[in-house]
């Protein structure tokens, strides 16, 4: 592995979008020798700033995207269960998330985050539940009670909403958004433009802002 | 060339997006042995159902945006100049294009429909200008004094306003839109999915509207 700096993957846990790219970027990143910082945020709170609504409430591109993601599971063979409840808060989890990074490191916490995605997209979990979320935890070998404990510690709430703070300040609306060395890439259909960018950037050319 | 049916191309002349698809789309039908079908309309009518509105206008995605267009411009390694003036209305050009179509053709249509994105995208051009579309016409061999009458024509009036209600009844509220076989597609960095759609629908699975 090289010294490059991680790719950040932002993301927010009641995005489908997001659960696609989840199981794609770490095999992505190690191709090109980076690490991946994942990074959970609340879609909720940019959506004050950009006047978006979650995708399955808008007329016409809730149900385009329902039928895209379905065949985006098809297509990448993966399980994928819609709930019928959307969109939920995801503020429980994504604590755990930065808990177990702060305890546990980041490999750990990435381990955590795909498992969270895998209970409520590919079997339909209510992970906005601290006690269902600390379950997944406890599957993977985490400390249950320390979990839920997190989702209710003023200080990691504290950090959640600092995490959300720098999404809105870098100009972050979307989920999943990566950036790689700077540079900014909005949507799970944009890996093949991640990957292409970690090969190519000298020839490409950075963006300037 | 196979008997398949053609590729339905959506498209708003405003788009830029649409721009860069515009460039590839044929060649990747041909491969396939498929035509395509370009189809102009207004994503201005559309936004009134779906409630969105112009990429440029919305905050934080504007920026975005912009940024995305240079960047996909110098991978693809086409010319692409952004006009400040944005959005602009396209019924003049769009109305002329369906003036050719029916008049000498789709081939020919599509490649005046071709020409108007270069003269947009590529050298900053004021297409919404009948005169200024109906120029770019003459240069790819058009009648300009035909195109000029189209773009005032009721008859075509009422055709694009039927093709936006078309686009409406469809489903589609963005541009570009594809549709293979009933199987719609949305943005231009969902090529690879079409082209991989077409080379594997039926070990994908047609999707269940």
């Amino acid at each position: 592995m090289g010294t490059s700096p991680p790719i950040e993957f932002w993301f927010d846990l009641s995005s489908p979008y997001a659960y696609f790219a989840a199981l794609k970027i770490k095999g992505l990143a190690e191709r090109h020798g980076r690490k991946v910082h994942w990074r959970p945020f609340l879609l909720g709170v940019l959506f004050r700033v950009t006047g978006n609504a979650p995708l399955t409430g808008q007329p016409l591109k809730g149900d385009y995207c329902r039928r895209d993601w379905e065949r985006l599971a098809r297509m990448d063979g993966v399980p994928f269960v819609m709930r019928s409840d959307f969109p939920v808060a995801t503020q429980a989890p994504a604590r755990m998330i930065l808990a177990v990074e702060r305890i546990e490191g980041r490999d750990l916490a990435a381990w955590f985050a795909r498992s969270l995605f895998e209970a409520m997209f590919g079997a339909g979990l209510r992970i906005e539940d601290a006690a269902v979320a600390a379950d997944v935890g406890r599957g993977i070998g985490l400390d249950a009670a320390m979990l839920r404990k997190a989702a209710e510690d003023p200080e990691l709430k504290s950090a959640l909403r600092d995490q959300c703070a720098e999404a809105e300040r870098r100009g972050i609306f979307g989920s999943p958004w990566f950036i790689v060395d700077g540079e900014p890439f909005w949507g799970a259909d944009r890996l093949p433009m991640v990957e292409r960018w970690l090969t190519h950037t000298t020839s490409i050319g950075p963006s300037t802002p």
